[in-house]
């Protein structure tokens, strides 16, 4: 049996002992968790500066070696992520559905763990602990695979979280890194019947291989091209104070906007404030013919463009004759994440909401509200923008099944 | 572009209406169809006739043959199934959750349709009515690929029910037939974005090639290898009546029981009964050395036999030590469908709820149950043995995802 295979057997085995335990063992274990993070902080800080060094004896830009350094700090924010958890409601057991049949049988959905869990991600090592700390919570084994760069700050943090588990009386193996090469992961990727479900949390690059290489089902996460329509009906200066904020407040994140569409009748009103106001917040502007005729920093859009998650300080942008017209714009373009209209008008946004098909249709707000913190999930494993299983911001409910469970007295079908 | 992507772009584009229409406008559909089946059910008897034809000639077995046959009665159920849909709520539109955040922000999360549906399926022809009926009703544009034994027929359902959903005001797209060869199947499988969600009805061999070869997400269905475990605190007589029930009442179906469990304690008593019973009813138990030395006609079991879906009237059955071991061995070979327990224990019956991990667990009633229409859901699409989106029994709301609706006046992320 290969060590990969071996491993996900150990996750399945420790998960049934993980699925029968109760809030308070997993709360028992989260402070556990938390408490060993804290008293090995010095441990995982030195195991961090090694990949520190090597990331940046590898030429890595200094803002990923940002990404991927810890300090005692940041191994505290961890900590208290996992102190969090522990005082959020148990997904498992709650009755999603119950009532009697015709026949006396009693008919419960209940909600129960997937079982195990693998988690890909890049750079950032305190996902290592968010993910085995939200996967704990609701009751799933975890195989971690994380970035190579940030190799022994994981193994690391994997370590102390296993011996804090244990401490609390549950197996070691309920959180396991996932070592070996490339083809490690990919063995990880086709252990079907094994692994319940594959999160893969990084670029559009790591979600695309996962989705095509695994045999395992997927919740592909965070691939966002957000969109502002400006609607004829808009408040033209809330519209800009949303634009900004949508697209300036944090340009690196997924929902961050990366698209402006104007409506026709409004767009020379609305373009003469909002680009020298974007201008002047460092943003530049990717505009169609008409965005381009109305400002003169205005670069010529490419279709590629429109279509771009930029995670940085640009902004297509394109004038649209009807809201229609930008329905039909973001049906094109949206990667169905976030989609905000700006409008007074019932009617429009009524019709917004129904015709665009993204994981959250915002009115009159920024795009920056989608994220499981903003919902009031109180954790977040990631946004999915896939349609099955889970679609936006996933919370402890979003990383657990259902089952049915009917109690009878002897009933048979005639 | 092939006719298969085109195919699933005119789907694309006639789900954008039907997923905006009302229920009105979808019920009045759906009755249109059900009458235009009735008003055409000479024409779908004669092209069926062909496909009978076609199949004896080939030398198909006559239980295939009367599985695939269609007379004017199956054409008049067919129309009362779509009938009986527009009696049901509309999934799309339901408020799953919602609340208003600390910032004043209005956040509903909303089932909305999938988009685009493709059912892959065997043998019988009624599947083509009933799934365009689900996929209507839940605003689902829907792609069907029946088998190639039932082409005439299928084709001919189809063409009389585009005919019907136009009369009602639907595009005519909303239900297609996927006409072609393996290679127009796999170019289906492989259309990721364009097809949300594909569903394959029929045996294993179909469901493996579905989730093996598409990159388009799959819900897998209805493999059953059925357990009915009877506990050492069990009445007898009642396990007794549901074991016969839930093997012998329709073997040929995912829901009938394949492998029984008997505790050691009451194992001389409960197979003195129980063996005889069966061998009454007609039934060849596989049974493991325990078993085979309490009865004279019990052919010994192997590993194969303990994993078997046989739909037919065999049954394996094992004596097991303990609660724990009748658990580990459904761990072990149960696929995941229905799991049963007879017993008057109140202990016994929670720890087997809580350690199966099945899509339906089961005390004291036959494993038969497990089934859209006895769980009161008034149609079903198949039954789930996946984890991920849905799990048991799919009804009109598996067949939808959602979407977060966010209203606000202004607000910004500071």
């Amino acid at each position: 049996m290969s060590e990969i295979i071996e491993l996900c057997r150990r996750a399945r085995e420790a998960s049934y002992a993980l699925a029968a335990a109760s809030r308070a063992t997993k709360d028992a274990a989260l402070h556990a968790m938390a408490a060993a993070l804290r008293a090995n902080a010095d441990r995982i800080v030195t195991a961090n500066a090694h990949d520190v060094t090597a990331a940046r004896e590898a030429g890595t830009p200094e803002s990923t070696v940002d990404r991927l350094a810890l300090d005692r700090g940041r191994v505290d924010a961890m900590a208290a992520g996992l102190e969090q958890l522990a005082g959020l409601v148990d997904p498992v057991g709650e009755v999603v559905r119950g009532y009697t049949l015709p026949n006396g049988l009693e008919l419960r959905q209940v909600r129960v763990p997937f079982g195990v869990v693998g988690i890909i991600y890049e750079a950032r090592p305190n996902v290592t602990a968010d993910a085995a700390g939200i996967c704990l919570k609701s009751g799933n084994a975890v195989l971690l695979r994380g970035s190579s760069s940030a190799a022994s700050s994981n193994a690391e943090i994997v370590a102390v979280l296993r011996d804090a588990v244990v401490e609390a009386g549950l197996p070691a193996d309920v959180i396991q890194g996932v070592p070996g090469d490339r083809a490690a992961v990919k063995e990880l990727m086709q252990a079907r019947g094994l692994v319940d479900v594959l999160i893969p949390r990084g670029g559009a690059g790591l979600i695309r291989t996962v989705v095509s290489e695994s045999t395992v089902p997927v919740i592909e996460t965070g691939v966002g091209n957000c969109h502002v329509y400006v609607d004829a009906d808009a408040d033209l200066d809330l519209a800009l104070t949303i634009l900004l904020n949508s697209k300036t407040q944090r340009p690196s994140v997924c929902n961050a906007a990366e698209s402006l569409l104007v409506h026709a009748t409004v767009a020379d009103e609305f373009l003469a404030a909002a680009l020298p106001a974007l201008a002047d917040a460092g943003v530049t502007v990717h505009g169609d013919d008409k965005v381009v005729a109305l400002g003169k920093d205005v670069v010529p859009a490419t279709d590629e463009d429109h279509a771009a998650e930029y995670n940085s300080l640009d902004l297509s942008a394109a004038v649209v004759d009807s809201l229609d017209g930008a329905v039909e714009h973001i049906r094109k373009y949206s990667s169905g994440h976030t989609d905000a209209i700006i409008t007074r008008s019932q009617a429009a946004s009524r019709r917004f909401v129904q015709a665009v098909d993204s994981a959250a249709v915002v009115v009159n707000a920024s795009t920056r509200f989608t994220d499981g913190g903003e919902y009031g999930f109180g954790a977040e494993i990631g946004i999915s923008t896939q349609k099955l299983h889970a679609r936006g911001p996933m919370g402890l409910p979003e990383m657990t099944s259902t089952k049915y469970v009917v109690i009878g007295e002897g009933q048979i079908r005639t």
